[in-house]
């Protein structure tokens, strides 16, 4: 690489190693969009504090809008030599308006820079995952909806454990997306203070207006201390670690629509659109999309270790270990996001069995917590009557049938409290009972779909 | 374990395996406080609405008030055969009032009873660690306002590169320690959510008042929906993701406490009560605790990775798998918490040689940039200044002098720019140019330091 | 502490801190009969090699007999002052023989001192991992010889695919476990090399025989380089790795014992012993300590992270971060064994429902591949075979049917080559079918186990 | 994608949505020669056996053999649609010689196939990191021969300790590496078993020899159960965790060269070649490849975390999730094999200034050590010899000189068995003290460099 182009060679007697240029290469590639709306900004600023000449400034904006229409076209050969995306964007903007182009680097340093560019990726990024959950969200909300007075087995340790309504299950996921959401914009917040104006670590000596650059870009403030702002990546672990729980949300989704398409639990029909086969066996139709969906959770956890441990143990200024904080941040976003838009495409198309589950919802003794409640209701302490119904339960598959199949004797043999309504108690009269805020009555159910809707971003 | 202590005794016929108790036992015993608090709550409660009878109520919350008194006072012997904090709470209340202690589980379930006790762990830890973080920015600013003009050689790469200000860069950690901490605040107000009254999974056919439960232990809100409340512990991993940023900031500063504290760098003397000598070499003084709280942010980082881990692909709700949550945030602050409080109390009492940092700080062309930020203010642009200026170093390296030390007529050699008020730039010049928001100039150093004491809890 | 017991005491002025006490404190009480162990060995070799006399070295020798027994008793206080386990010992030694003791550090430092503990733990470790996972596959192939032809759907994608036999399912686990058992022999082979003799870092200047030490205490071979011996880990990463992997095969035979207790798969009955209840639900049985071992690989995997980020970026030779490494293992061993312990324990008590397994593997079209097969052996390829059958499956689908209730006429509309033998697939022939190395043919399966049994050790 | 592509088509009646041929495509494209040569074993096997006719295995095996020369010109477009690898190699199969193409997948499965595949990029990159490996111990090995009796300051905590030797020092990174190496061979040969024949999990009905297959492609064994063979993928785990752990070491060394290349320390020049400069700071030489091969250790970290964490809590046999495998091997590959190159290629490059070294070696009291052992060798006990030197250490720090400016009379105070010899320990009599195995005494350290070359791979 010429001197020309690597913006330190003054200095250097030697060439660089190829394998040093390869081994250097960053893979930001992509962020050339954030990298030219930072660099106008930032030329405007200098021309408008008078640090460079309005015509100098007018002419390296303009040039960059032509550099933002090469890359847009696809133009720009990407080249090993250039290192990065920086050094591209500034050897073609030389191509295009020469040496003035040598002004644009006047009060910035490729420190703040690359951190201003780390800040402008996860903001965007918040964003999308932020909508992403929106609108998974708006999905949930909707099909809970639909389902707010369905029956469905609900289980503790995958056992039967009392009735609940598909609705609230399905809302369940919308709480913690909403709460993933909010990590987005908390991140987001956070974030969202612009380096640009920290030079190399300790700040500029050129009169810059940092609030100008700062509005320009939609920062809501400028950092307070140029080493911090260097030198530190804490906005790119709090992203990983709100995009790793989210997808840890996910993968509980994922593994429970997994199950839900066995042919044991056959609570769902997976679309065709949404499912693979086997090259094998023809008769397979596979949940791909939420198993893969479960599996990249590895994935995403992996690039918040990543960038925990690159972090760990650096002192400060900027250290070029931080080079791999965008490719964190972009190996996550290419699974969550997709992630989010996939389940919100496919779950509208799962083919819920809503009678299976009102039957399965019903077995196994999931009443039984009920008849106790009954007992309470009657006087009894709570510890008495789970016992008294421990037994019963007992009784009832010794003889292979359900508590509603029981003859009342038996049940007065266990206590004289019950009476003929024990009988009564029935999946939806359980549903039913349950209406308290946060319980599973449909009435409760609607409300709170209601109330999640209303904390969506319009 | 007899049937009167075990929960749910009533319908198993075979003894628990020994080997069962122990695998199945929690690590919860120090919660009692918050148990009991939790427990009184819902008693009063259940009381107040006429659920059980008020002599009821009394009874109860005045037993736990004796059960708390033992705990308090040691004298309740930990048993592995009662599994739990919940389990031994209990039992205990039972010895102090007998059968009508039954009457304290109504409407509740083990499942949003230890959810609750998970969500008032993180209250506290979030508390905490924002307390010891507030108090550690009280010592760095503290500090910052003392070295507001001290010069440090400031470090990118770890060579050194432009002088800063020991006060800016305390105050680097003190910008990090102020997002950490308003991360925990984050984590608090979205973990700060009552769920009980949840039940097992689907809510509660009681007509609790949960308000007056969450008034009572100051939760902001009650849950809106029992699965995600009773099953979900996004709130434990996002504590943890908070903590280990933490950690790593502080494993940052470690790193550079063990740097400075070196024979090569010599910027600071350890107090001898924070460091450790050699049990061979009688020479030495260590910086144990910078190296422990270094090590030690493996450790957080570890226990994040296994609560995501252990949440990921588990279906809804409950599983038993959960009970690891609090185990995770205890160990989690048996690191953070004292590390913070080390540091606060440590970092006064560091023995920094602001002589030899001064020193420092001026050698090795750290003025280079300001020798080049001194041609483009005559005009060049900065890419040209760059190519002098690293000639000039490569002149100094072969001469063997500084930047200060050349005479100025190989200055103009290199550029007739040049003049003799170059000779003039000084490691002060240099810190008080920098005079921008964020920059090292001692008076924006200070301004920064009282912009962050305001930002400290009271 | 006074100078006495407080090895580097004597250039210290200040006093140490209760912080620094309570933060430097490691976590290795429960190791002093490794380290009494260490201690002794190096004591005999003193003597015999006249580097200390012989009546010293008995002294010694005996005194740390008399230690061991009162750490046996519990006789010994733990003292947070007396900061580690080998300054407990060495305090309680001088308290039996006075000054003499001091000799036995000679030719020895707490560096090389605390490394070869790290080693004699990892050894004892990797032998009980290996012996866990012996007995467990000793279990497993005691099953599978048992259920060698009983018939389970197999799965792939939680979709029954084909027929697998019950002990070939079982085998598979029994395979894994036998890679973890060779990983932790591997792990021991590398580990087992003494450091003792390697000083702080440079070697000593005594003329110690260290081979005679390493037959002593049985290891393979002395270290080769001082640095490496006292500043490195990786024996412990390694440990934690093979842990990991094991632990995570657990947690996958976790999840089928959770999922095959589902009253949906209805595959096992839990023995009462090895299950628990529900405190609100009395009709639960649940899977527990499945749940916790599956859970637990959170915590296993967590540590292992823990190690590699504490090792991460430490410079040479040995820091104080590495103090953590003994507690990795201790946490990891905490889990790892007994949960291998309680699955040899659980698995011969599971009620194998081996009547629905059966009925399970013959539905859901899971002989389809057979039929495939069935085609391909009379010249069809597979692909057009898997055309064919693909939708013969939507026929049965469709009306509602299995394979083997379709009549053969609807068979040879798809393709002539169908004749009446078509109907005599069956679960028995499609297993019996699969004999080859690795197949699941009962034949297969029989010379599998004994082939796993000839490699468990003796 | 049409049904003759898309391998499972028959009984899908909906098409895929283009969202989930996205989700679902992997990253597999550069395995296309290991692919092939599996495919083309499988198809000799299925001529040699009579399963498909010797023509037909002819026309497989050569026109694979087209496809290859296909992938290596660049010819083949790849294709989302086509998913995998597999899809794209047998689409171009079918277009070479047509319908016969089908016969390749007589008697294989997805499942056996892409474990195969797994089997041989694991087993190539054991390959490759151990000759890496190798390579770096050579470089080691080379310069410790050279260095074997430079002095070099030994640190412990960073502290100079005592006086080691450049060689010494560098050979404990050989050590660490050979371990690397041996895991990276233990790891291969686990691995080296083949899965082809498992079918998709429960064998296959055809009479395949899979010795025959196993010869061909060079593994050692086959497997032994199809359900272990098709769902386990244990060997990547322990590839990964081979990985990090060889990063790990190498983040270390690369913490020395950043520290040693500091102007404080100053112990290396760092090659033009494998350094970078600044784009704002002309003087400035950093060492940014070592930083990367420091930073990107929490990569390779993050990508055993991401392969653990997908495994775990995973039903049998194959789940889609482990599709996921492939791409952290790839990825921790781009790390760690150009890792091994660089610092292969950099170490002879830097600069050692033994001179320098030599100077610090002597200082800071690193010699303590040595007249404490000179006290020993006269009757004194190590602890008292401690005492008494740790005493004259902080003579000398008040009175500002190294120990062997101290006057003998001073030496005396403390205590009468110094004699005027105590004043001629140096640096080299220690280091020359320090013979025995793995001690730094020069002839040692030639003699450890012999004992690891002879232990290289040829």
């Amino acid at each position: 690489m010429s001197e020309k182009t690597r913006l330190w060679g003054g200095r250097f007697a030697g060439d660089m190693n190829s394998l040093t240029s390869e081994y250097t290469a960053g893979a930001d590639r992509e962020l050339f969009e954030l990298d030219i709306a930072a660099s106008r900004a930032h030329a405007r600023m200098l021309g408008a504090t008078g640090i460079i000449s309005e015509s100098d400034a007018t002419a390296i904006v303009d040039g960059l809008g032509l550099v933002l229409d090469d890359f847009r076209s696809g133009s720009v050969a990407w080249s090993l030599e250039l290192e990065d995306i920086h050094t591209h964007v500034e050897a073609r903007l030389r191509e295009h308006i020469g040496e003035v182009s040598g002004r644009l680097h006047t009060g910035r340093s490729r420190n703040d820079q690359v951190a201003t560019l780390g800040k402008l990726l996860v903001r965007d990024s918040c964003d999308s995952a932020a909508a992403g959950c929106d609108a998974l969200i708006g999905t949930l909300v909707d099909l809970a909806d639909k389902h707010a007075a369905d029956p469905l087995p609900g289980y503790t340790h995958l056992q039967r454990a009392q009735p609940v309504t598909l609705g609230h299950h399905l809302l369940a996921y919308g709480e913690m997306l909403l709460r993933d959401r909010d990590r987005f914009w908390d991140c987001r917040a956070r974030a969202n203070v612009l380096p640009l104006g920290s030079g190399a670590l300790a700040g500029s000596p050129y009169p810059l207006d940092r609030e100008m650059v700062a509005r320009e870009l939609e920062f809501d403030a400028v950092s307070r201390n140029s080493i911090d702002a260097t030198a530190d990546r804490d906005f790119v672990a709090e992203y990983l670690a709100a995009a790793a729980i989210t997808q840890v949300h996910l993968s509980r989704l994922a593994e429970e629509i997994v199950i839900w398409a066995s042919a044991e639990f056959d609570f769902v029909e997976l679309p065709d659109e949404f499912a693979t086969g086997s090259s094998i066996m023809p008769q397979k139709k596979n949940a791909d999309v939420a198993e893969l969906a479960r599996g990249r959770s590895g994935s995403v956890i992996g690039n918040l270790v990543s960038a925990l441990t690159t972090l760990k143990g650096l002192p400060l200024a900027y250290n070029r270990d931080l080079q791999e904080d965008k490719k964190t941040v972009q190996e996550t976003n290419s699974v969550l996001l997709p992630s989010l838009g996939v389940f919100s495409a496919m779950l509208p198309q799962l083919g819920f069995k809503t009678e299976i589950m009102r039957r399965s919802a019903a077995a196994s003794f999931s009443l039984a917590t009920d008849v106790a409640d009954y007992l309470v209701g009657k006087g009894m302490t709570f510890r008495e009557a789970h016992g008294v119904v421990g037994r019963i339960v007992k009784l009832c598959e010794e003889r292979g049938c359900e508590l509603s199949e029981l003859p009342l004797e038996d049940y007065r043999a266990e206590s004289d409290l019950f009476e003929e309504d024990v009988l009564e108690i029935t999946t939806d009269t359980a549903l039913a009972a349950r209406d308290i805020p946060g319980g599973t009555a449909p009435s409760r159910v609607r409300e709170a779909a209601a109330a999640l809707r209303d904390q969506l971003a319009d």
